[in-house]
This record gives structure tokens, C-alpha cells and sequence, in this order.
């Protein structure tokens, strides 16, 4: 009997990550002796939990393709981590529980570190509890903190808007820096690690060029050399330019930055590290200074986002349906990088335990010995992250974004299942 | 004999404003009978001041035409605005010097309300002492709140960054709204008008829609309706997207935001709004939230600007030379629009005086009764503002902007002028 699949988006959103989905669902079409019907979870695995499952068959192949062009999650996605079977193992009978009543032989989950583990722990229960199901993780993170891949897609569109964004700015605050703001601070995300925040730094060709400082998470803050650097900036080229991740702590490990709430999986959200340090600018020095923060603009900015980001999310998705028609199990497709120049890269797998839950860190080899710029090999590994445009289609000056009838599967069991979220 | 012309950029630069210095050079070389060579102040009108002078004719057709696609001000702007003669005659009088020294004839100030004052001035002094000067103004503002033309080049590439900015934010924020953030709140510009603020909303087409706020400056905040509403959105829409002016008021007229610096023309610094109404709205409703401060990054988004802007940018430069090789003086070429749809526009003309230091006001018809939305009159407007993409070329993943030599014409006083900035 043709089993139906499960697809899922987990975690944070980004601009690809519906790249992936019209990879995964386009690809399940073309092989409808394989898989039966994909589900796509209402709110990631929430939606598995509480029966919410989207027909995507419902959808046209006109709308699958569109989702290649729209940020954010069609589905939904959420920030929900199974917990350890030992820990709740009712949650994981009623997600078998539901795949059953669904004929669900397939699950693909696409996210970051926690959900390619939850990718993993469901592919371990699965036969625990009797229902063998193939579990795919498809990679995904702004972060590009996944171990294995060469990098995730998601990250190299990030990278293109901060860098083109500091590029730009750039050019506003030299060109008035005489008279007015001399100091200019943008904070992009990375809570824990500063790939994005390098990214920034693409732009800079030459010892002048902006960003003149970027500050790593890696690199405990250093005021002093900071304000003397900002100090000689404003004195040689009339202007600073700071790119600031969001995730900077002090020499005792605190982030610099206003507020320390927590996240649903634990984690401190952070914000407002650049009225932080603008503040501290003045005070110090008295230039002038403007900031930004960026927040979602950069993780959803479709828009520009990089060709060669979009590509690979929808190889992913793709390879992810190949692999699990192969019969491949509890694995994640891999981006595999084979030459720099010219940039070239081609798909290949790992298993889920060995990106479950692993943190992959910045090279502090990417970063110059004085704490404030990108090396060389930083440049090498990243730039072909954000190579080429990929513009979606425009209707009366914006986007013209994917929009879903989101038509639900009937509910077949009767029972109510609380997700306290 | 052949005069030579001035150009000059002024006050906060846009996506668009070398879009009009490349329609001026580009018409100036085309009437080489008219216009000898063609300089560019150095920081704006501090440049003449100071007799920094950039010599244009050392910029190949090829730099000279990707000005087009740049932004920031290529020639460098400023915040200084003449004085009255009656104030500062030595200043005026020494322009004059500097005009005469280099046989300038035509004085061309590309710049907002206070620019279009400068111009007028010069235009009048220039009679009063002995020298007449061709001064001709040229319309640029993201503030959009120049009299008399419909539109201001910089406001429609502003305009679109903010609705597309608004509605991928909200693609993101709607797909993880039930575990994540719920309440999003975009910090944008317009320090006394709402003409940014309410480009937001052209995304919106059904009252579900993002934006699901827009707090003008216009509109004194009003606590209670504004919790109520998010409070309202958040059950019914599962989130909700706030698009904030960082010129936002309480009722007794102060700004809500945290600082109130000054700028050098006296003007109060915003900066910092949205911060301060995520704290409010965690401390009344609890919701989680984030927000953005898009700051220089939406009036420099080259890559994403509209075309109708770049064009009319263009063509206000364009016809600037045009009309200063007819005679005519004392003027600014004007934006006029002559259908709404579809759009057709054509360039006019105004007296300088009508425009100097007048503010155009955002319309109350533009805002709906609740105070937190647009009107299909304002819709009307603001839409074709935004048509049309104009990519700029890329090379290694990034816009390949104009690079100028900025060979400065040899100084022929023996003079120091000191300005103080």
C-alpha cells in the first residue's frame, strides 16, 4: 500500500526555507507510485500532534511553484521540541498514533540543530513503537550552526542582506558624515555565533572600506580598543561603520545587550544591542551616531535573496523525497561544497545523529587577530554563499507572494490532544 | 563666453538622489555650447564654500551613468543651510567669489525644503551683488513633504522598502506566531509626517491583512485603543504587525521615543521608538515581541528601489539642465501627476519661492477614523510610487556601485573659508 507523507517546517523562519517545501512537494508529484498524499504539519509538529495536517495536493502546481519565491513559513512553523521518549512518551504514541490513522510512512522535518534531533528521536520510536516510518531531515538555519553541511540553507540569504545592507548604509553615512551622523552601528542576528555578523563584512575590498568593525559573539568585548578604533576610523575616514551581533557578551560572558528574555526552548532573546552600544559611543566619544536593527527584515528579505541559497534549499527538499524513496532513513541531505573557484557544490547525506543537537562553530580563523574583521578564508568560504539574485515575481510594485488555500485533512481521530505551547 | 555649471547635493541623501546628479551630468554633457564643465560640491554647498570642487568632466560616461543605480550622495552632502544675507553676508559673498573665480554660471541644489531655501537665496543674492546666477533647485526628499510637485524623488524607494520590508516581516512573524513572537513592530522614518509610515500599508488588502497598526504622527498615541487593538488582532489574526513613525507623540505633543538629541539644523533626533512601545506592550499584554529599526537602511535600499522614482529622479535632473539652458531661473522642475491609473506623470515647474521652507502636510484624509490605518485615497496615491523594479548590476553577489575618482578642480583662491560644522 503507497504511504502518505508528512512534511514539516520547525523552528525559525527564513526565506527559503518555502524553497524547500516546493523542493519536497514537487518532487513527491513526480513519483505518486511512491508516496500517496503530503501533509504538511499546521504549525510544524505541533500540527502533527493536534491533527492539523494540510493538504497540499489541494494546492496548485501553480501555488507549489510560487512557495519557491515566498519567505516565511506557508505551513507555520514553530519553536516545539519533543521531548525525550523516556520524558513523554505519550506525545510520541500520539504522533504514531496520528501517522497511522493517516497512512503516513514519510516524515520530513526541516529545521535546525533541535529539530533535525527530534528528525531523530522519531525515526528511533518509530520502530520502538511498532510503526516504522522513514525520517528525512532537511537542513535549515539562518545560523548556519548545523554540523556536517557545508553550510544551511537559509544562511546565505541572511548573509547577502546584511552584507548589501552595510554596503548601502554605508554610502548614506559617508556621504554625510561631515555634518552629520559619523558613527553607525547595525545589529544583525547570531545569538551564539558570528557567521552573520561576518557576513558584513563581504562588502569591504579595502583597509577604508566599510564595515570598519564587526563585533563576533566569539570575541569577548573589548571597550577600549573598540572606542579607539571607532576614534581612528572617524579621524581617517570620517566615518565608522560597526556591524554587531546581537549575541556580544563582555568579558564575564553577559551579552552586552538591554534585554535578557527567554525563548519557549530556553534560550535568552536578545535585541537592542545597538542602542546599547550607540549609547556608550556618545558618552565615550560624543560623535553622532545612528542604528539599526534589523531583526526579522533579514531572515525574511526574500526579495534579495541569494540565488545560490535558493537553489540549494530546493535541492534539499528535493534530495530529501529521492532519498527516502531510495529508502534512505534517518538521514539529512548535505550541502557538499567540491571547489571555491569557481564555486561549485552538489548534494550529499549524513545521518541524523550526527547533526542532532551539534553546534557547528565559527572558526575563529575567520576572524583577524585584532577581533574586528573578517580573514581571508572567512571571504573565501562565504562569499559564494550569497552569489546571484533570485527576484521574485512582482504584481503593482511588491512581491507577489504564494498565497495557500490551506485546505485541511478531516480529522479521523476523536480525541483531543492539549500542546500546552 | 561658456559659463560652467554647479551641482550640489544637500541634506539626508536617498536611494535616488545620484539617480538625479547622473540626469544632470548626463543632460549638461549633451549642450557643450550651453555648459562648460560641470562641478560638484564637495559636502554640498560646504564644498563651494570651501571651494572643494569636483571636477565632472574626469568621470568616464560609464561612472557617470552608474550613478543611476547608486546610492548615498556620490559627491558628498550636508546638513548646513545658509543663513540670511542680512545674517551672513560675508558667507554669501564669499560663495559669489567662488563662483566668479571659476566662471560658474548656473548653481543647480538637489536637496528638500531647506535646499530649495539655500537656492532661492542664492538666486536673489546673486542679483544684489553684482553676479547673476542660473539657480535652479532640484526636488529630493524621502520626507516627501515638498509644496507644490506631487511627489518628492527618494520617497517612492523609501515607500516600497517599507511595504515590502512590512509584509515579509509579516510572512515570517504569521508563521511562528502561536510558540514565538506575536506582537512585530517596524520603527520607521518621517520625524513630522506619516507619509512613510503609511506606505506600510500598501500590502493590506483585506482587514486581516499586515499591517494591522499604523501609528502616525499625526495621530497623538492613544494607549488604550492601541492595546485594545493588538490585544484584538492577536486573538483574531494570531499576531499582530505594528508599523510605527519614529515621530510618534503623546498627547501633550512629546515624542514617545527614548532620546531627544538635536540635529545640526536644531531638528530633534528620533531613533528609538520601537523599543519603547515593545516595553509597553510587554508590560500591559504580556505578548512576546520583536521589532526593527530600519533606519538608513530603507532611504539607501538601491537594490530594492522603485522604478516610477528612479525615473522621475532622473528627469527632475534631467530638466533641471534643460530648463536652466532655456533661461530659465529661480525654479524647480516639479513631479506632475496626470492619471492615477493608469499612472502617467510628466515634469512641471515652480518658483523657487514657492517652494523654499514650505512643508507639505500629510493629509488626515489619508488615515482612517480609528486613526491606525489608510484610505483607499491615500492607497491611490502612494501605489504607483512604487511601480516597477530597477536592479542595480551585481558582481560577486553584490550591487556593483559607481566608484568615483572625485579629481578636485586645482583651488584658484588664496583663501581659507572656514566653515563650521
Amino acid at each position: 500500500m503507497i504511504k502518505n507523507a508528512f512534511y514539516a517546517q520547525s523552528g525559525g523562519v527564513t526565506a527559503v526555507i518555502n524553497a524547500s517545501a516546493c523542493g519536497v512537494i514537487e518532487t513527491a508529484r513526480k513519483y505518486p507510485q511512491q508516496i500517496g498524499e503530503m501533509y504538511a504539519g499546521h504549525n510544524g509538529i505541533i500540527g502533527a500532534l493536534t491533527e492539523d495536517l494540510i493538504d497540499t495536493s489541494q494546492e496548485s502546481d501553480q501555488t507549489i511553484a510560487a512557495l519557491r519565491n515566498t519567505p516565511g513559513g506557508a505551513f507555520g512553523s514553530c519553536r516545539y521540541k519533543l521531548k525525550g521518549l523516556t520524558e513523554n512518551k505519550a506525545e510520541y504514541e500520539h504522533l504514531i498514533e496520528v501517522f497511522k490513522a493517516h497512512n503516513i510512512g514519510y516524515f520530513f522535518y526541516n529545521g535546525g540543530g533541535d529539530s533535525q534531533d527530534t528528525a531523530y528521536k522519531v525515526s528511533q520510536v518509530g520502530d520502538q513503537l511498532g510503526y516504522p516510518i522513514i525520517c528525512i531531515g532537511i537542513p535549515k538555519t539562518i545560523d548556519n550552526d548545523l554540523a556536517v553541511t557545508d553550510n544551511c540553507p537559509g544562511f546565505g540569504s541572511v548573509a547577502k542582506y546584511v552584507a548589501l545592507s552595510t554596503q548601502e548604509a554605508a554610502l548614506d553615512v559617508a556621504s554625510m558624515a561631515l555634518t552629520s551622523t559619523k558613527v553607525f552601528i547595525l545589529e544583525v542576528m547570531g545569538r551564539h555565533a558570528g557567521w552573520i555578523a561576518a557576513a558584513g563584512g563581504l562588502g569591504k575590498k579595502n583597509p577604508k572600506d566599510s564595515p570598519h568593525i564587526i563585533l563576533f559573539p566569539e570575541i569577548p568585548f573589548q571597550p577600549e580598543q573598540f572606542f579607539k578604533k571607532i576614534d581612528d576610523c572617524v579621524k581617517n575616514c570620517g566615518y565608522c561603520m560597526i556591524v554587531a551581533s546581537e549575541g556580544v557578551r563582555n568579558d564575564k560572558g553577559e551579552f552586552l545587550s538591554a534585554t535578557s528574555k527567554h525563548d519557549s526552548f530556553g534560550h535568552v532573546q536578545l535585541g537592542g544591542l545597538a542602542p546599547v552600544i550607540a549609547n556608550m559611543v556618545q558618552e565615550k566619544l560624543g560623535y553622532k551616531y545612528h542604528w539599526a536593527v534589523a531583526d526579522y527584515l533579514q531572515r525574511s528579505a526574500r526579495h534579495i535573496a541569494s540565488q545560490t541559497d535558493v537553489e540549494q534549499a530546493y535541492e534539499v527538499g528535493k534530495a530529501a523525497v529521492e532519498f527516502a524513496i531510495k529508502g534512505e532513513n534517518a538521514i539529512m541531505p548535505t550541502i557538499v561544497r567540491t571547489s571555491n573557484n569557481p564555486y561549485r557544490w552538489e548534494i550529499g547525506k549524513t545521518p541524523l545523529k550526527n547533526v542532532a543537537n551539534i553546534e557547528k562553530k565559527f572558526p575563529l580563523t575567520f576572524i583577524t587577530p585584532d577581533g574586528f574583521g573578517i580573514t581571508e578564508k572567512a571571504r573565501t568560504y562565504l562569499l559564494p554563499l550569497i552569489y546571484g539574485e533570485d527576484y521574485p515575481p512582482y504584481k503593482d510594485g511588491l512581491p507577489d507572494y504564494a498565497q495557500l488555500k490551506r485546505i485541511f485533512v478531516p480529522k479521523k481521530l476523536n480525541k483531543l490532544f492539549i500542546v500546552s505551547v
